[in-house]
């Protein structure tokens, strides 16, 4: 059995059990390790640094729209949930108390927040008196706890990291808006960054937000069929104005509520990038987040080897200059054959061989890890040669993810029809509904789907509701979800 | 009474009171609000900005040198604060307790870190195996809680922003390498990006870290004389990995311990920007970390309003393509005058002022925050012209904290001295150390000054200890601190 056998044979195959393959690759390719505490996991540094290359882009596409970063508390004092009912309802099973601190018993017990609305409420209510104070555009990057009974590493963890936006605004238009304007950001980062096509869409009310009047969301399919709510944008009303007495004074002279919006993502992006995108080899990274873009192994023979290494520096010199994050595998005590699928598990997009005969050609050669491609380019072009296949790697990827989804998103008419379909395979199914929280439920008991969005743009309406057979309010992707 | 004079009254003196100055300038700058939760602050977007600078900057920095960013969960078992004596002893007092979670009593109880040695020392037990797996070299972003008892906004928060690096070694020589370095990248960010001048050295035992073989610090100078412990870098010797059992095989084939390194800087940063550089008229901010740096204000009579504003507003696109921090103020309801206060109170460095007539001879005036200096420049030069003057304002800078601390800097060879000078002015001072724990504490019961660090440089070498009069170990800088 040759070293390359081996290796590979250590990730369990997707088709024998996904849930495996996944813990395997996010294991075998370090980006992860679990703590001692229950359901917290460590990000290693390969796993972090994905989480900081999401943050620059979105940093930068909320920068650009206005908003600013600040930083809220973590310890929400227990009254602060009572003021808002769903909200505490949602969130009070989930919650960690802190009970005692600095050797005394607190007076009123502090929750961690899950969310920051309640404590951002009560300041922008101190923040806020005249329409002149509006529209308040703050996002915040921050460590979050939702006491989970069922964790999995990256898409369900006790504490993870987020991003919450919290705008206010005068009129209900402009907070909408703004909730709409957040939600295409997201879109937009998650089909251009990540390479995961998503679909857009209302949340029906039993999956909105705790406290929203309306929740959107973009919903993205992984490879065993299931949804991973990718991100969503909350419309908040007036909820938490009235709860948290958040008034200005209009153009008019009034005394109004404003109307307020949340919005996040969080590291459950990393899992559902892996999850998209991933194969039995390991990790496939999109190109624009992956820490390592291009991996250089020089090749060859003993006797040539100091002559290759040399080279190869020289254009990672070159790469490196033009901003592209490239490394060298130099060792002498591997094999390129190991090194090629040490590269590939880790989901390197593209790998740069460098030979003596390519030497003497001028040429290196470019492998692609998502299709296996190999193209042979002039080293004298050849930071224009990695820029574009880097770039036609992400479209090659977002291109299968989003033929992967057409493949397991069928339209069906009945309950029947739809349980039918799920224990042949699993994938979104998109059907008529008739806007009774009951029918949904029973589609959930029967088949362990959910309804994942209302999207904006179904592909065909249905008229009638697959439960009950009513008149349907609304065409609906139901799908099993994480 | 003119609407300048007002504004500017609305400011506490630093010499009638240098902490409520402290108050009304962060307050009135916008930097930071109160929370509901004691000793908690909201970091308001102006503040928060300065924040994420000064994270780039020194992410660029410990990039650099290898370290690359990871997260650890926030919460610690208590069992682990009990590995490690001397550190559990250091923070037990101030740590808060999560009891509950989820609806259930916890069965052990889990700290919110204050700091991860204890976390991270466990983690590394398990990753690290031979002496191929070292040095590891990690840094984490990351809030931390220190239950205070007393806290003042930025400088003592119960919850904190910080980030904390932790290596580990094969060797001491390497962990104290590592140290080293870390001190001078501190020492190298807070000069030439705060424009604070520091004073590099050891920290006496008493004055530790808990569970440090040996703790370095970098020491400023705020502008009633008091010290800030700015940095601190550790060596932590084989302790942590004697508590958390981080073993490697050796390149000679034997089990040993790894040396480790901790090393951190916090929000604190923020606060001692500002007690150094600001001044009776509010905030004065380093350019380099500046949200704004330059504020541009176009002035004149309502006629040619439009005209300058369009001028401006080129100028403007310039500046910002240029990458330059910069805004335009062309409210017309506001005067100029009210508006350089305004300014000038926020702490940007440079205003641009253009009116018709500079319009006519193609000019802007530049006017400094830190000195007054007006100075007219060609428009065709702006960029380069801006940028000047920006670092002279950086130097500037610079130059009058050294010369504060200069003259606030005294050799004393007794406690009498120490106490008389102390009670005539507060400041920096010199003087011998017998090395005892004793006359150290003496010291500060006496004075309320504590040891500052042992300077690797000192200006004078004291022979005896200012206390007992013995021969001295030590050239000890004593203060009065935050």
């Amino acid at each position: 059995m040759s070293k390359e056998k081996q290796f590979v044979t250590e990730i369990t195959p997707q088709q024998e059990d996904f849930s495996r393959w996944y813990i395997d690759v996010i294991k075998k390719a370090d980006l992860m390790d679990y703590s001692p505490v229950r359901g917290c996991i460590v990000f290693k540094p390969d796993g972090f640094e994905i989480w900081e290359h999401m943050q620059e882009e979105l940093n930068r596409r909320f920068k650009e729209t206005g908003h600013r970063n600040a930083y809220f508390p973590m310890f929400i004092p227990e009254s602060f949930f009572q003021k808002e009912k769903e909200h505490v309802e949602g969130f009070n099973p989930e919650l960690p108390w802190v009970t005692e601190a600095g050797g005394e018993k607190l007076e009123e017990r502090l929750a961690i927040r899950p969310t920051s609305e309640t404590m951002i409420g009560h300041m922008y209510s101190k923040w806020i008196q005249s329409y002149r104070d509006l529209p308040v555009l703050i996002n915040q990057w921050a460590n979050v706890v939702r006491w989970e009974k069922r964790t999995l590493p990256f898409l369900r963890t006790s504490e993870f990291l987020w991003q919450e936006g919290h705008t206010a605004h005068e009129t209900e238009e402009e907070a909408r808006q703004e909730t709409m304007q957040m939600l295409e950001i997201y879109r937009e980062f998650v089909e251009n960054f990540l390479a995961i096509p998503v679909i857009m869409g209302a949340k029906t009310p039993s999956e909105r937000f705790a406290g929203a009047v309306d929740t959107f969301s973009i919903e993205a399919m992984m490879k065993d069929g299931r949804a991973v709510q990718a991100g969503t944008s909350h419309y908040l009303g007036t909820k938490f104005a009235v709860a948290f007495d958040i008034k200005y004074l209009s153009r008019e002279n009034n005394l109004e509520y404003v109307h307020t919006t949340s919005w996040g993502v969080s590291t459950r992006l990393i899992g559902s990038m892996i999850m998209v995108h991933g194969d039995d080899r390991g990790l496939v990274l999109p190109p624009k987040v992956a820490p390592t873009q291009v991996i250089m192994i020089p090749i060859g023979p003993p006797k040539t080897r100091e002559q290759v290494i040399g080279r190869t520096d020289e254009l990672y010199k070159e790469l490196k200059q033009a901003g592209i994050r490239v490394r060298v595998d130099d060792r002498a005590d591997v094999s390129p054959g190991w090194k090629f699928n040490e590269y590939e598990m880790r989901g390197v997009p593209l790998r740069l061989e460098l030979g003596p005969r390519d030497m003497e050609n001028g040429v290196a050669v470019l492998v692609s890890r998502i299709s296996g491609e190999k193209r042979v380019v002039q080293q004298a072009n050849l930071v224009a040669e990695v820029e574009k296949m880097l770039q036609e790697i992400h479209d090659d990827m977002f291109a299968r993810a989003k033929q992967f989804r057409e493949e397991n998103f069928s339209f069906v008419d009945t309950l029947d029809e739809l349980k039918a379909s799920m224990e042949e395979k699993r994938g979104f199914y998109l059907a008529g509904w008739c806007g009774s929280a009951a029918c949904e439920q029973q589609v959930k008991e029967e088949t362990g789907a959910t309804s994942r969005n209302i999207p904006f743009e179904p592909q065909v309406k249905k008229d009638t509701c697959l439960c009950c057979g009513e008149k349907a309010e609304h065409t609906v992707v139901f799908a099993r979800a994480y």
